[in-house]
């Protein structure tokens, strides 16, 4: 089954994320003077850590990014080349939370996917997604001492959700994985950048 | 077996644990200045953490939180409350926190009950305890950029291990589950309440 | 197979792995002034978690350190003893780090050993020993509110993969288990004290 179109497809679309997960986290380690392996720590723990958790809640162990070693081989890559190529990120507004919202799109849209082929409800599936999604951005965060960007009052975990939403509606259509996933990764990125450089956002409690 | 009146009444008595700590969760998030979602996610967190922790250790994979929707959609529910109608917690003194007993003196008991029923020995079975009752605070103060509860100089892990040793002595003079379990869990919410309100203390290091 | 000479070893050195970082994480409860709940569960969480993250991973579910007690119970006692003679450590001059550099070196070179046997690729077999050797530092330090010493910039988990690769080499050569563990742990040990009190460091990005 690993060997038919889409689900190659999928897998692709999976270490997209990983490789601006790890962008992301790189730059925050650049950001805060970490050393080389700091960096790489910091991009493979951001890259990996949102799948992993996923994977376990789900009951996919090994994790994914445990049993092959693509995912961290690519995350150590995209450490290294941050480490010596970062002032050609250095010029966007926002770097990290920028490749932060590449990578919260795709893994609440795979994350998704992956939750309802394990047979999980599709309110549930979604809570995966968003799970999946946050949770690398989340864990760079704690670790470098910020408040996590989920919790600051900007469209981030609304976000993810509404891409995971698009997500079952194709799979209830029975449109091809493939395109829903790209669908709901295209709308998460969509809100979250808007956010950022627009700054829409939500109601405040009073 | 999950028809029969005690395992139905633990089983409600966790969605109990549930709520509150979804309550603690998401007041922390009002006064932290999060938007709707943020407080979604704080409250969703704070209340399937601890339990998610403890399947996973005792290898009841996939977490209970996760195989059904009741948790999470339940903690959804206690965050749209709070964000509406949290002036109605504003009045007490520790509201964060109050909740937060409750929710740890429930998860501490039926975490150890629940342990005990996969096998585990009393002595893990009240470690486990203990981790499930601190697990969804220390989460929500580490996200929040607090110092978790557990780590200050205050009554907390030790009145949730009193509750534990409660549960366990219960079991080993083989009294009903539920009966232990409701004692074991009033124990906790005492003690802590009372460190709370009382400012009750343990020696520390000079 | 649990009775045969290397695996006791094995297995010693591991308990030995638990006592340091213990005493780590009950110095840090010190210095911040918990009480002797606190310091027993800062104690326990960093002595534990690393080891637990790499069961997790590699799918040996429940835990080493859940299964049986000892972990837990020799933790417990580590921090007590901690509680009551820190005069003893508060002489040297960096209590919390020396201690977690022991930790660092058994957890990395014994993390990899356990994932090889569980058939993981060297590649990721050294992976999963830097995450089980730097995993217990980065709980203590976040918890505590302190930047993690994984992310700080000195030399510690490139240490930890050093000591790994040496265990990997060992194993190619098929030299025997427990010399190669001993060799990569001192390894690590050796490289992070030496950052630690010579101020050994790595590039930075500019």
């Amino acid at each position: 089954m690993h060997t038919d179109a889409p689900v190659l497809f999928l897998h692709a679309i999976n270490l997209i994320g990983i490789f601006v997960f790890a962008v992301s986290g790189a730059m925050r380690g650049v950001r805060s003077q970490l050393d080389i392996f700091g960096i790489i720590v910091l991009a493979v723990v951001t890259a990996v850590f949102g799948g992993i958790v996923r994977d376990v809640l789900i009951g996919a162990i090994p994790p994914e990014s445990i049993a092959d070693w693509h995912s961290v081989a690519l995350a150590v890559f995209a450490g290294v080349f941050v480490f010596f190529f970062h002032r050609f990120f250095d010029r966007l507004q926002h770097p990290v939370l920028l490749f932060d919202a590449a990578g919260l799109g795709v893994f609440a849209a795979t994350g998704t996917q992956k939750a309802l082929a394990f047979g999980l409800s599709p309110f549930m599936a979604a809570v995966l997604g968003v799970i999946s999604g946050v949770g690398g951005g989340m864990v760079r965060d704690v670790l470098s001492g910020q408040v996590p960007v989920v919790l600051r009052a900007e469209i981030y975990a609304s976000a993810a959700a509404l891409g995971c939403v698009l997500v079952l509606a194709g799979d209830a259509l029975r449109l091809p994985p493939l395109e829903s996933t790209l669908a709901g990764a295209a709308l998460t990125f969509f809100l979250r950048t808007m956010a950022l450089y627009r700054h829409w956002s939500l109601p405040r409690a009073r």
